[in-house]
């Protein structure tokens, strides 16, 4: 079926946007820039890495389980670029999100525990813009959850 | 060093990937990409889609939301590439925020409310790289926000 | 009026980025666009500009604050496109990340401070797409935080 009838089959009605006030995959190409899904923060063992800085988990413990996601994303960015990172071109943007209290205000050093590694592996290729901030919570309470955007040969 | 030293001098075996777990515009048009404004999630009268979840919106609803918020940001998709969707190639990314407790962690849930109808319209095309997670709010007290990039001919 | 004449008549004066305080950069290009890094609010003696919306400061504020931001990232944006703002085709998206208690509904009129001056300054080209909505927190404590992604030549 086109998209209009699949539309039509749903009984869905498109409108024009109002004026203004305001079952994903791990990654998509565009062009030469690679989108990668917001990856949360896994143990050793596979489980989510359980917690919220300022509350249960400390600004250390967050560093290592941001780098347990930075490993993650480079997992997947080998899948992403047929197994041969050696076509990234750039790590262009991460968007780091921290799990936070109200309180808690060093999410910018959790973040490092991710850029480091990028930088480490990846050099001058792996110094990246980004955002890092403190939100209320992450799918399955996890502490900590990146995306990023990457350029590729 | 190349990267595969590096990851080796770093003690780092990379594994694939788990399996996936007011004063603006409300779009703007970058070579073929298109950057669509968060769109916060509104009732069938055009009223903002008012709660929290974990507090006072269930995930059920949180899902009926999104799903809604998915149908206004297909709206403006149509509006940008003049009237024809069918030069959409690709749903790109959708950063989903979900109006959350501090004890709420099922946003990625939520979101599929959203991202389950981008595939049933488009079908491969529909597939998109995602981020979801917890915000402390949303403006006018919505209970969902999704913005997106979309891959157009 | 030009982007410089605007800015005169703004009696805004732009200064390059402050030394990121983590590990990353400021901006990333890539193609014809600019990832600009999350940039903090900051009081005119360069400290942080502490608080959050609905507990310790105001809308009125708010806005101040974002405009504040809006004028740092034209600094490093300056500095991206080699001095010389004309080279700006679009300002393409905003995420706006306001520091907000549960309870603070307004983060698209804190972040018009932020979008009424690109506007002001570049005119169409500064019309963006974007996202605002309520943090936990933010690096430093600081108010508020915007990233942006602009169009160059």
């Amino acid at each position: 079926m086109s998209v209009y009838e699949q539309l039509k089959a749903l009984d869905i009605t498109l409108t024009p946007p109002a004026a203004p006030v305001a079952a994903y995959v791990m990654y998509v190409q565009s062009g030469n820039l690679i989108f990668i899904s917001g990856h949360i923060a896994r143990k050793a063992d596979g489980s989510p890495w359980v917690g919220q800085l300022g509350k249960n988990i400390g600004t250390e413990e967050g560093q290592a389980a941001a780098r347990s996601v930075a490993v993650a994303l480079m997992g997947t960015l080998q899948e992403a670029v047929g197994g041969d990172l050696n076509k990234v071109r750039r790590i262009v943007k991460l968007t780091s999100l921290v799990n936070s209290t109200p309180d808690y205000t060093d999410q910018h050093l959790v973040t490092n525990g991710a850029s480091e590694l990028f930088g480490q592996v990846f050099g001058d290729a792996g110094k990246h813009a980004r955002a890092a901030f403190g939100v209320a919570q992450i799918p399955l309470g996890c502490c900590v959850e990146i995306d990023m955007v990457v350029e590729v040969a």
